[in-house]
């Protein structure tokens, strides 16, 4: 468990690999983002993704999910207010993803005593290193306490 | 089905209602979020959160099913290069979410020919009219063909 104190800029944390299958984004996209180039590979070539593609939200999840069983265990939870999310590329059947955090800033929080903001890079990387999709998230991370 | 000539700054479109259950939220977040004010009532009140309360990723998820559903529907899909994602307040059980897109800006792409950039504003609200999540994407729209 890390506390706002353990926390410096230019630090990196790194997670696991996970593999993507068609059916995972298949069935991701049917709950929460139905669009042909989600959905079936046949329709998704009519397309401009020229395939299957994993929806950008299925990639955010995915990369939390590999956030949570990474390194970077924040005391409190990862807590997030948002930041600016870019997708870079699109993910595809049989990709394997992995996740790299580097600290950008740290600073006390103004409105809330005891805690601190740590601002993250968080980049979503496929097996060839390629980025997929960057997240660079504020968090708010209690103080050790006294 | 939308061109690019069919937006216009300030137009807005609005979605369908969905309420969130408590299994759902712990649901999802065992697959991709699993902290414990996602996944359990009890554990959940000894955190910052006092209470469950659903993954910004599962509040952004269940933003873009309605906005799929919604009368935005730009032709080619809604094909997003990212964004500024802000988690304004929890979504919790029972919550009722519903969601409102404005149109911020439109540009010709300068890069891809026959294509445009359409900025949206996509403010998702719960029951009481509270804003959970604000999300603000560029999207890629196919002009309207000659």
């Amino acid at each position: 468990m890390q506390y706002f104190e353990d926390f410096a800029v230019g630090q990196k944390f790194a997670s696991d690999r996970r593999a993507v299958s068609a059916a995972e984004i298949k069935e991701f996209a049917a709950r929460y983002d139905p669009q042909p180039f989600h959905l079936d590979e046949t329709a998704a070539k009519e397309t401009s993704f020229a395939g299957l593609a994993a929806s950008g939200w299925h990639t955010a999840a995915l990369t939390m999910r590999l956030i949570v069983g990474s390194e970077f265990r924040p005391a409190g939870g990862i807590l997030g207010f948002g930041g600016e999310l870019i997708w870079a590329r699109p993910v595809r059947p049989g990709d394997e993803l992995h996740v790299e955090c580097e600290i950008l800033e740290t600073r006390l929080s103004q409105s809330r005593p005891g805690q601190g903001i740590v601002k993250l890079r968080v980049t979503t990387l496929n097996q060839d290193g390629e980025v997929v999709q960057t997240f660079t998230p504020a968090l708010l991370v209690p103080l050790r306490p006294a």
